[in-house]
């Protein structure tokens, strides 16, 4: 116990330690109780001497934000971790909501990390350097027609679309979907970039079409963008232009 | 001359240096010349000794650019300086089409960085857990019809909006017009969050509604956000709930 307690929801950003920022570094430094998902804290593994470290596979979000609840109870400092940053998709909501259904007064800290839009587009080159919507295909919290209608939304406004959690084993037939929805309004040869495993062991990328994007391997480490009707491909790099005149 | 030139474009992330990536200082310090805008470069005046500095005003970014590029094909080291992320309506697209348009083949690297959705979304609370779109409100470079038919879109799709840029001294209206596009799709009491300065001095935020948000200052230092359907806010907090049973 050390007085009040205190937690930090952390993004780790993409994976690699040079991508993660001083603060949250300096969060789990000062926390005696990391929580996190089992992956996430592998990532984390060398910062984590004389700490309690309480982990725990896919699906128990609700019970790591109840433990990180548990031990701030108690005064402790806990940081809960999640990779890319905790508010996109990630434990800032369910950890705040807990909190909040606890009736409790403990201080939280959001550390934000960079998303994986960021990090995959920092890779392709330029894509999302216009307007931009973020649709999670998803569909375990959120029903598929609601992300069907964002879909076609997204598409009628001509953003650039970065899908995250494009497909998992038991969801294969979404980003199929997804990609016959965006057909609707925008041209088959619009440029769309999957990244793999952005900025950690293992990245990789490929720069296809909208026509040809099926092709090509994608499953839950990936995220695919897709561009708006001025984004091109040269020098194998994906460009959505923001207009300057050169 | 270093031998062969590259050029680094840096994502600082919101400004205070607890937030901006190991990979950006390194860079920086790899760095024999270091482009940027007088106000980024202001930020990082700790870590330009013994470089060749060269910055300018606003709407200097094809300039800033060139000038990049001259260094680099040298044989310099080179980092153009962002806030935020480089690749969000920041420098790494027009940097990538300067190169582009010269026919060359200097190697270049996106270093992502925090962007100022993300950076604001974790001082409200968690209003961007759920699919959100991104729109810049300035006409500069983009037709204010297509800004709008985005709006439009954004609250169709009943997406959580993060406005970049909302207003400037030329352009006070945009943002009224803007809320008055989004009131057609939200409800008058979706929740609102005006964050100033995120992550950086003078940080400020409100926490209001869609009905009155226009009560409160908003200029470009600002992100506002607009909550989804489901977004509430609780215990001075703004959340957006990803769909998980308590």
């Amino acid at each position: 116990m050390n007085g009040n307690g205190k937690i930090y929801v952390i993004g780790l950003g993409p994976g690699n330690r040079q991508h993660t920022t001083p603060a949250a570094i300096e969060a789990i430094g000062q926390s005696g109780v990391i929580v996190g998902y089992n992956t996430y804290i592998e990532l984390i593994e060398d910062l984590l001497t004389d700490k309690k470290v309480v982990f725990s596979g896919m699906r128990k979000e609700v019970d790591r934000c109840t433990q990180a609840f548990n031990y701030a109870s108690q005064g402790e400092i806990v940081s809960l971790i999640s990779s890319g940053d905790a508010g996109v998709y990630g434990m800032a909501g369910i950890m705040n909501e807990v909190l909040m259904k606890k009736g409790s007064n403990i201080e939280i800290e959001i550390v934000p990390g960079i998303t994986a839009a960021n990090a995959a587009a920092s890779i392709l080159g330029a894509p999302i350097m216009h307007d931009y919507v973020t649709i999670s295909l998803s569909d375990l919290l959120t029903d598929w027609k609601l992300i069907k209608k964002r879909l076609h939304c997204g598409g009628e406004g001509d953003f650039v679309i970065c899908i995250y959690n494009p497909k998992s084993k038991g969801r294969q037939d979404h980003i199929k979907e997804a990609r016959d929805i965006l057909l609707k309004y925008k041209r088959k040869d619009t440029p769309v970039g999957i990244v793999r495993n952005a900025k950690r062991e293992k990245e990789g990328y490929i720069l296809t079409t909208l026509e040809h994007m099926l092709d090509y391997e994608i499953d839950m480490v990936t995220v695919v963008i897709v561009g708006n009707s001025h984004t091109y491909i040269a020098n194998n790099r994906m460009i959505t232009p923001r207009g300057y005149r050169l």
